[in-house]
């Protein structure tokens, strides 16, 4: 059965990702899944938060914003809504899961993801975005000679499966995800292990069956996104990260 | 291998729920998990709020805060901190799942967990509280006549699970916690679906077969808690909710 | 004439403190006065305010909550309300007043006064408790040799008293002092003296008589609590604090 | 034995009470009481708050404001410190305690004393001359027949006492209120009946001897500032308010 | 003399204004002048500020906000800040001069700039796109018989000027702007009026000369941005608005 | 034509400038400009904010205020609307530009300017009130010997202009203000320069024509706001600041 924009269940939308999209920011990626938009920076500063300092290791965080009218109904302006917090926190614990803090040195990035336009999977997006823009700021540093090691252990990548109508679906657009029985974000790393599953049922809880069968599409569409983030970095189409 | 507090990997800590500690409230439980404790109350108020209104339907909301000196070091009172909004928000999503809102009529049962005393836990431990308190105030609005059908549609209960030494274990305590590899959170039905899974991995990303795992622990723990509810409720051992 | 609860006009309600309630507190008290249940606890921690820093004093503070609902009816979670600061600013004063500030050494202590369940007289009671939970937090430090000298003075109580219907009456629940012409909140030491007098007329101001009476009962009333704190803190019957 | 500035201990300081001030405001005064200048205002609106709507009753409310420069030292601009909010609430009821609500009808009265200068006793200066300023609305009001019946019930005062090395005096300027042992604020009406008593030991408790000492002075000062009062606002030396 | 970027002093910044860029808006344009990138949106939405309610007419508002990475060094968010509510009072105002609001009826359009990347001169690119993107939600109005006539009654533009070495100079970019005497930002109709003159002087203060010189370049900047509205809108070269 | 106080179009309202208000400020000024009564105050601390830190330059800031019933109807207390925030800016910018930093040395003078009154020209009174208050400052330090050369380069002052029924005005009050076309601020040095130029059209945008007529109306207010400066001062009719 085809979806309303003609794809199958097991199909992800068509992606882009533009690196050096923002010319001042040491790292950037505009993602584009369908019509989800995210611009991605990467900013990196010397100095840790106050928890760390001293002890030689780097730290990655990251914030999340929507712009007003990057929806359907214009929404207020506001930075500390409970889905923002919880967002910029799942972002920042991603990437934190495949960075070496040690080679990072005493200093910190902050990933940027602000929404232009939303259509269904904005968190999922931004990680996926917000990798390759750490990926560049990786490289910033290391032709800047200012780490010895490199500190991304691999790739990571993140997709939204749900079960629309009784059927397990892969990359809900907000028109399928707006109606799904239960939304599930799953963050993957490029060898395949979860960094983060979360899957919530909206009003009809879920059985281990339909976990499992969201759980193998989510690492079909981690897989595509990775090549595609390897593709953007301009890096071999299988090699390390 | 036993840990610390001589329980096996796939134990539970000794659980209380003491119903009815707040006089005040129209439900209430003192839920006690090892070392975590957790007030929860249940309040009954007229009306919706704006975007429910005038549906006939009602609306189960959480609010979650923790007494300073609940924990090792006091902590500053606060409230909109962003591990404070997205715990609420997890425990309300919990309870809306298992709850006929069409029956409940357009009221609005507001949950508080406030953590007494915390060991690891306190966000499943509120899970499990509140929906004993949830269905104390389902039993005050049918005794006194205000609902005709009954709105708690089952049970339900959450436990932690994770990743301890590369051994998944159940239930963890803050001195697992703070070292385990994966946190995941759980939320079970009576009828063992899912409710919510979600799981983290703090640096080192996790595979399927630990999920699996995971899983199988979570869902052992959450039976239990179910038994120890019912007990709390004076239901008898098998039945609906 | 007696009062619905069957009391005198000058006869406290049941009291209990229960110390070592909050076990990762270095003092605490649940204390219970009636229908008022107040979790008292006193945190220490290295270091004063910066007003205080490098003159080897120490400092003594509150902060006093309401569990949502502690009352009949739910209230709103809020750090910053009036009554919530003025109270708060009320208990941290009446503990500094028996608190030698040069034996305490450069060290705060924190007393978190957290009303479970409300009554009347939460304020008053919260500083009847605190008072016990800073003694234990002194006999922490005593035990751990951090103080040369003791820092308590003596202990302190405090009591309601107001004038219902006509007539004085002592340590008002909810019932008499939502109706009470006037309301007053005395604070006195063991040894008899005032530490804080704060009278208020509702509506109806009131005479030097009245005022004499109500101060009369308010020390019967304190000096049944000094002697409950003893028993609570395991102290001699009669000597210091 | 005389004070720094030569009074004796039971004498107040030089009073003014300038009525019109505020040429926007339905009433004001600006009071000077020493070094002490505040400016006080009454606001008249139509409507009441929400808990009061509907019973055709009134309400008295007021803010209290400090210049940044009032003080010796500047100090930071702020709405809602825990001084501020307590002290418009005294303010508040204090008033309130001599307005006749049903005669008010259903409108509030906004008092706002706003501190140009401040040399001690700000609270209480405030307080005497709103009860100045709302006079003079409800002069305002009858004369534009808003009003049957004349609403305030008497007129009210307030002044410092203390103890100050060891000496009881009233009326404290910020030199002695600075190191004084003892500070207490008194509210007192026409008649010589109390609103508010509220005393403070700042470090030292105090004994019954001391409470009458300082009591008998405070009514002395009262009764000197109602008379200031009724001078200001053009009325007999003797009668009513 | 010519400019760092090869520029005279009269020439303004390559610019392009792209519509419909934001696909769930009722208009929108993202302009670009030089280096400096601003995302306009449109939103419409019904009825209008109490202030406004029941007579008929609309009102146009507008918000301001920069991307934390937009500019060189990462900034923190922030909604509050004195430049951003200066800047969308600017914005708001600006267009306002130029809408008929009976016309509008009783509708709202708010105008969201989002700096995406800055370089200079972000508050006049600001109202420069917002005129556009405002265009095409009246565009959007008309066609769906919301209107019964245009309510814009003519373009407007904006554009800065400055005196940077002494020269004053056109359009200026960040490296200009940052160590200019003079910054002025001019907002000026299709007719040649102005709506808006703000000269600030940085430190030296200027004489009616370089004024009147600095007006003159704005109005010819202004002229050549209205013709470049004009054609991204698809209006004619010459015509209304 | 003569206006409603029989003022000529050129004609500023009666002006008052007294010193030495605020008996613990630096320097300070009540200036009163009809029914606009502004309180100015001058307080000079060491030290700067940050990012000037360790330059041995000063700063200049300040803070403006209205008390609640300085206007017509009440309004709010608010720290942070963007009028205020604006206002503020306005003020300490146009300060700044006549001080000279080195000359102050690494100390900040904040200038707080409270509105009392208000009836039009609320911030053009503050700046000039401000310019007396810290030219007082600049005495007090001079006489303490605590600065080497004079800080203030010369003096300032501003005024407001606009177009009324289609004529040019000087000095609007509240009830010309409200019903203008064209409302316009300027901000002159006393050597006949301009700080700070900032005209806004309400609905109707102004000519060429009305802009310079303004500007010449803006000098010659100017001219005598500094001769009543230097008077309050008491400088010497002519000279320097």
């Amino acid at each position: 059965m085809s979806r309303l924009d003609g794809r199958t269940f097991d199909e992800i939308r068509p992606v882009s990702m533009e690196t050096g999209f923002a010319k001042h920011a040491e790292g950037s990626c505009l993602i584009k899944m369908g019509g989800t938009w995210v611009l991605c920076t990467a900013s990196v500063e010397d100095g840790v938060p106050g928890f760390l300092r001293g002890q030689g290791r780097g730290w990655v965080t990251a914030e999340y914003g929507m712009l007003p009218r990057s929806t359907n109904t214009r929404s207020r302006r506001s930075l500390t809504g409970g889905r923002t917090l919880e967002i910029q926190r799942l972002i920042g614990r991603s990437l934190r899961a495949v960075t070496d803090m040690d080679a990072l040195g005493e200093r910190t990035i902050t990933l940027d993801c602000d929404v232009l336009q939303a259509d269904g999977g904005t968190r999922t997006a931004s990680i996926t975005g917000a990798c390759v823009a750490l990926h560049e700021a990786c490289e910033y540093l290391r032709k800047n000679d200012r780490i010895n090691s490199w500190p991304l252990k691999q790739l990571v990548a993140a997709i939204s499966v749900g079960i629309v109508d009784g059927e397990p679906m892969l990359d809900l657009p907000y028109s399928e995800d707006s109606r799904a029985d239960v939304d599930m974000n799953v963050v993957v790393t490029a060898d395949g292990r979860y960094v983060e599953v979360q899957g919530t049922a909206e009003s009809d809880p879920y059985t281990e069956e339909s976990l499992a069968e969201m759980l193998r599409l989510a690492r079909k569409g981690s897989d595509e996104l990775v090549a595609q983030q390897r593709k953007a970095l301009g890096l071999e189409p299988v090699a390390h990260g």
